[in-house]
């Protein structure tokens, strides 16, 4: 039996914890005889979008690839977890109307959380001007007014959040029974 | 039964006749249940690789990021046609690398015979400079050495061609069959 493919679109601030239930949900997926690709900046910096920085329009040009590159997993079948900041409401909504079974999973955590889980230091740096252009700071955060699914990362366990996601998807059929 | 993902890797001058081929190929290989993606800059230059132009620099990147997705697509079983002129045999090679199951389909035909088929004047605008950058008159071609499979578009017709492809196809162990 082929699987639907479709796209978990994480959003969230930086250190929000995108990544870290992206992973999760992608295990599991993958228990479940899924194909599976995540994508995340650490991924695609270095090759399709290695040329960009984090101005607006930058921003935008890596969410247009990441979205292109999402249309055409998606519509073969594969489970796409892109994991990015994303923080314009007009660059996911395009990212929605392109790919096939757009879901969006807006990872939720409060700024001071996020500052606190920072391992890199990159919110210190940008809070001293050392780095440019960081959203929660000097760059704004638009929130996803309508998200299909909302993880509490501040609230929840990671095995808590990735188990919302997974029965999101198996309430909307979206979810591979697994074989015996 | 899954099919194996594979990269047909279509390279030649301008109006070589890349693009007819893979399309006939596509057909024959959606005719089989398989999946298939074409890739060629009339896709890819309105949103992946809109920001370049033709430079060697352009060039390269534009070949990278088709690799990026060629490489996303083949290892989950899609069949991906990519058409290029992708005049430099390091990038052809690097998608080599990157990629599952490629296999690099050399579309040679002469340089007069490209010129005559070229409905849009593109080979005597670059006669003229108004073209800059033009593979064939002012930018190199560099042929590949060793590729799986030469499709002589100007001793051929596109049938013919394309059953080569197939054939090959077959032979390898790339070819789902028919069902009945």
């Amino acid at each position: 039996m082929e699987h639907k493919g479709f796209v978990l679109w994480f959003t969230g601030l930086p250190c929000s914890g995108k990544t870290t239930v992206a992973d999760l949900v992608a295990e599991k997926l993958k228990g479940h005889g899924m194909k599976v690709e995540r994508l995340d900046g650490d991924i695609v910096r270095k090759s399709l979008t290695r040329d960009l920085g984090f101005s607006k329009e930058d921003r935008d040009k890596n969410i247009e690839r990441v979205t292109f590159v999402a249309m055409m997993l998606s519509r073969n079948g594969v489970a796409v977890l892109p994991a990015f900041v994303s923080p314009y409401i007009a660059a996911r909504e395009n990212a929605r109307k392109e790919t096939t079974n757009f879901t969006e999973v807006f990872v939720k955590c409060t700024i001071e959380e996020c500052e606190k889980r920072d391992v890199k230091g990159m919110y210190k740096k940008a809070r001293e001007g050392i780095i440019k252009d960081f959203t929660g700071v000097d760059d704004p955060y638009e929130e996803p007014p309508n998200p299909e699914i909302i993880i509490e990362s501040d609230n929840e366990t990671v095995e808590q959040s990735a188990e919302k996601v997974m029965q999101y998807l198996e309430s909307n059929g979206f979810l591979k029974p697994i074989n015996n």
